[in-house]
């Protein structure tokens, strides 16, 4: 079996440290992908650290992955040696339920095969991440990145990029939507950039005041400090469509009573707890709170052609390898505008 | 003005006690109904005794109203004397926002009149409710009733019915729709039996035991003690869609994970204080939790018509007025299967 360099969390509480990992010999089916850019998400602090209480050890985190395509399997068809590709947060499903064949193998009735800190359909080989110099993955689950330009800011799109691409498309955000992005991080500013794109009227709500100059270039319409209740007063009724990225505890009633007749807010953060929802708001405008998680192959791959032509692309501080630990403490901190991306050479220093 | 005798709550700690009430003197488009049943809905007693917070005393609950009319105005079309009629939640609304226009003013932008507790649109004179001999409504808010035999199981379906058949329809309950519903009271009991008429497989939830019987009898198909952990996982991802009616505390995770890929659960009941709300099983299936109230005005008659075709009323506990406080003490206790209903006649006794 190939070995890459890599990085590991080898249990919760030491950082992360130089790994060798062995990737499985490549199958017919399969794309070696020499990776350039991997994205740091904030799951992957989560789950090094087991704060969702399933982590498997040693773990090379990442699902934010853009490379070159290095080598392919005699089967395969939807690419070849030499063009730039992406993995996200799966890397295979059952591919036969129903969710499946309609291309929502995000909701896999078998589970999908995570990206790392999960396994393979043999349900005992784990799967390991974009902390790493090489992936192999089945040309089923890679998808083809023509972006033009630099290829940092385009990690990113494989996690933060489809997760508020999805529930955006699903829930038909188009021209004069008006549509609510609460929290200005690292999904929300991919989802301000893409809300805006689509032609949405976008208001973006921040629990303080300091990202203001931020929203506005990124594209949001409007800017709403959520902790200021004459603000939010401003908003009732109004908005179609709400997409919240935030995951800390929040007030949900300010936001749901922004929402109109039928309006539906849905969440793509996932807090640890459970949220406090007040019921009322939702009886009165016959409202909704959703929730919706990364997307499924055809649609990622939507999304990238998406990106292209709008030119839209993650705004990112690029860090070797080596200062993962130092980004993930900044990350608690929220001390990132809006996205860490790993220059992967970096590996091999 | 006319006079009818009522009763009526002084405070929210005294029980309710006879009360002489001032009716307006009929308009054109007014209709007078000589009340003959009224429902005992809890939020009745949530008002009664402000535990929303928002009560105006004197207070005559009631607006689960069916009656005779007595007398029409001179440009009633609708309704004539001699016949029987209900009505429910709300007597008025603006007519003209958006949600007026399309029949749905039970979400009016200026807010509905409500039956009771409430004002008319002058936003000063105080509306009271069914607990009174007579009611006069202006005929856009009076629906007919069409059903044969005896009247007192049709009061509740003024909001029991309606608020359960509203979400059922909204969220297009059919036949083979596998729907749960939660909670074997009020409105529960008439989810049930609507769900079942509509062609559905229904699943009910009940925190114990002891109603399988009754359920199986109201047409429910599966009774699951929520409580056991062993049968809430035999239903995961199971139902298309979930009545939860119930406005105690309770755990919503085993409910949610009930629901199959892009389920919805519909939230009737109103509890006072915000409910807890894991986000994970929302993200996981992309489902959603909503809310709904009553119903329209149209989909009231329509409620009914479907009622009387179904022969669907209602299980009730005839009481006299005299007995109500005794009947909101055994409210509390969820001591009646299932619904309270005023015999007015007794208000002249």
């Amino acid at each position: 079996m190939p070995t890459t360099k890599a990085y590991a969390a080898f249990d919760a509480k030491s950082p992360l440290a130089p790994f060798e990992l062995s990737r499985r010999d490549p199958k017919p089916n399969d794309v070696t992908i020499d990776i350039t850019y991997c994205g740091i998400c904030h799951s992957d602090l989560h789950q090094a650290r087991n704060e969702w209480q399933n982590a498997s050890y040693p773990m090379v985190p990442g699902h934010e992955i853009v490379g070159r395509v290095i080598a392919v399997g005699s089967a395969v068809t939807k690419l070849e040696v030499g063009q730039i590709a992406g993995v996200g947060c799966m890397v295979d499903s059952c591919r036969r339920c129903s969710a499946c064949e309609r291309g929502l193998e995000q909701y896999c009735e078998e589970g999908m095969s995570l990206t790392y800190n999960g396994f393979e359909r043999d349900k005992k080989t784990p799967t390991h991440g974009g902390y790493s110099k090489q992936i192999v993955v089945d040309e089923r689950y890679v998808v083809a990145v023509r972006q033009s330009g630099s290829l940092e800011g385009v990690a990113p799109l494989l996690c933060a990029g489809i997760t508020t691409y999805s529930p955006l498309r699903h829930w038909k955000v188009g021209k004069g939507t008006r549509v609510g992005v609460v929290g200005l991080g690292g999904l929300g500013h991919v989802a301000v950039k893409l809300a805006a794109a689509m032609g949405a009227e976008v208001t973006l709500f921040s629990s303080s005041d300091r990202k203001r100059d931020d929203a506005k270039r990124l594209g949001a319409h409007e800017y709403v400090v959520s902790t200021d209740a004459a603000q939010m007063a401003k908003h009732h009724g109004r908005l179609d469509f709400i997409l919240n990225t935030v995951s800390a505890e929040h007030d949900l009633t300010g936001l749901l009573l922004a929402l109109r007749l039928d309006g539906t807010m849905v969440m793509v953060g996932a807090p640890e707890k459970p949220l406090a929802l007040p019921v009322f708001p939702l009886l009165m405008n016959r409202r909704a709170v959703a929730g919706s998680g990364i997307g499924g192959i055809a649609e990622t791959q939507e999304m990238l052609d998406f990106c292209a032509k709008h030119q839209i692309t993650a705004d990112v501080e690029v860090i070797p390898i080596q200062k993962v630990n130092e980004a993930y403490e900044r990350l608690v901190k929220a001390d990132v505008r809006y996205r860490f991306v790993i220059d992967n050479a970096t590996l091999e220093a």
